[in-house]
């Protein structure tokens, strides 16, 4: 396997993934070739705010490693696992507890934040294990001694928070842990919903990874365009259009083109359209045939998970036997 | 095994036990009759508010359960084990996190005493851990399905919280946990320390359950008389006297007759103390004899554990199928 360092990485079992879920997921094929890569479906987060969804965590599992699957992610050189599986993140969790003081996870500046948002929408999470959240993910980061975490400007705090952890656990027990270092993937396109709002499974305005011509064409006929322009003849403006925002990242080789023929009402926006449409058939189906495949193969998928288990816990048993022997002096 | 219930119970390795532990370890025997018991080494408890000595907890864990063993608890008849060996406590713990409020556990009468008490101590034990402990501990009674739970009076606030806890879970997923009973031994003697405070190892004022002929004689020889009685033929007062104290509990037979002469000035305090130290040497002989039969032993305390160990692995793993079930819906 690569010699770059160790990555930790991981998603919350939402189900399908959507093109907003694209970057990450392509970075994560990028790094897979140059690290040492756990990839984990995050199904204890999954219950943080989610647990009235619980049941939904085991086929949300399966269509989200699907997507992962389909897009690039090569089990032969990844371990791609659940965080159930492993017990031993629990374990570490709960030694971080003890030494770590409450203020440190009362100062997350996501914690306040989230606990008002979703005030907001009616959920109460003001609960233990959503306090706790940022230490269960410096556990996940820290018992496969990773040395890079992938993540969005948002998480910058949590890796933080966890080389804290690290350099605490080093200083009061031995120095068991590498101190992680977050990279953010400056190349994260930001795709708009076809509303031009953020894309999200809540706000119904997605197209799925796996989604077939029929979904691709009715989502892009659904793309908000510039409001100004009545005619095709008028000139558009493609700074304010999500057809464009798509043709940027999909359509990169004749952005100039198209943006050059809106301005001057050469090209009108059904046609406009017509083209990503056809842009990202091509680009999804490839990802959509390997993902039918995939799900066709009966118990495929967790064939994959139980091996990337098995990878997963032989490193968290290593470092816990480190952790263990730290703390008790054996 | 016995059919009355199961029982959890446990204490942090401390190291030796002292007289003041004796009622509960009493209790302890008798219960193992009547009860499928399990009784734990809390080493994980250890570490919420003394994690800075985890060094000892090895050390302390052979000394303790060589205590427990010498004075009647039968590996054959109940499960000694360390709690760390058990990972499911902390995963259950995990879990249960996800659905309690904060609110209920910074409500647990004993958690702002705890805290100002040892930061009175120059001790800040103001971590996420020590907040979580009430939960551990449920974690410990509800993954046994403990249908009773020996405690003192000062833990019955966490065996109510431990019912609440089993209640939401039972209702929020499905019916798994049975609502533990509190037992208070009523029978608890309190003994004091030789100077007449709670007897303490942090006093330095106890009598070791494996204590030798020659530290008996010198600690009952320390213990506090009536002040007031300056002659052996002066009366005394068997009320403040801690001579009495202990003669209540180990040598009840021939009390009414030494409170007497002691009250009519007909016994002196070294011939009483004498009277003790025998009554206590006869006592303790035999669980000292046990003791050093099973330190002699070597690796035989390691082995019990590790069986006590499997039983209690066996019945956590069969209620952590339940719970995921409940959660997962699988």
């Amino acid at each position: 396997m690569a010699t770059k360092g160790v990555i930790l990485s991981g998603m919350r079992p939402t189900g399908r993934l959507h093109l907003g879920h694209q970057s990450v997921l392509n970075n994560w094929v990028r790094l897979q070739e140059e690290y040492d890569c756990f990839f984990m479906v995050a199904d204890w987060h999954a219950l943080t705010t989610g647990w009235e969804e619980s049941k939904e965590i085991h086929s949300n599992t399966i269509e989200m490693v699907a997507d992962w699957l389909a897009t690039g992610l090569n089990p032969e050189k990844c371990a791609i696992f659940r965080q159930s599986a492993i017990l031993e993140h629990a374990e570490l969790h709960l030694l971080f507890s003890m030494t770590t003081p409450l203020s440190w996870l009362e100062r997350v500046p996501t914690y306040k934040d989230q606990i008002q948002k979703l005030g907001e929408m009616g959920k109460d999470i003001n609960t233990y294990g959503f306090l706790g959240y940022p230490l269960l993910m410096a556990a996940d980061i820290l018992i496969y001694k990773a040395t890079t975490v992938p993540v969005g400007e948002d998480q910058i705090p949590h890796v933080e928070l966890t080389r804290e952890l690290a350099r605490r656990f080093n200083h009061l027990f031995k120095p068991v842990f590498p101190e992680p270092q977050a990279i953010v993937n400056k190349e994260v396109a930001v795709l708009p919903g076809v509303d031009g709002a953020k894309m999200s499974k809540s706000y119904h305005n997605y197209i799925f990874i796996g989604a077939d011509v029929e979904e691709i064409k009715k989502n892009v006929n659904l793309m908000v365009t510039d409001p100004a322009r009545i005619r095709k003849t008028d000139p558009g403006n493609p700074d304010v259009c999500v057809v464009h925002k798509f043709h940027r990242i999909y359509n990169p080789d004749v952005l100039k083109g198209i943006e050059t023929e809106c301005r001057a009402g050469q090209i009108g926006c059904v046609a406009c359209k017509k083209q990503l449409a056809g842009v990202l058939e091509q680009n999804l189906a490839p990802i959509r045939e390997r993902r039918e495949d995939i799900l066709a193969k009966k118990g495929y998928i967790e064939e994959i998970l139980q091996a990337g288990e098995e990878k997963a816990r032989e490193s968290a048993r290593k470092t816990m036997e480190q952790v263990r022997e730290a703390i008790l002096g054996q």
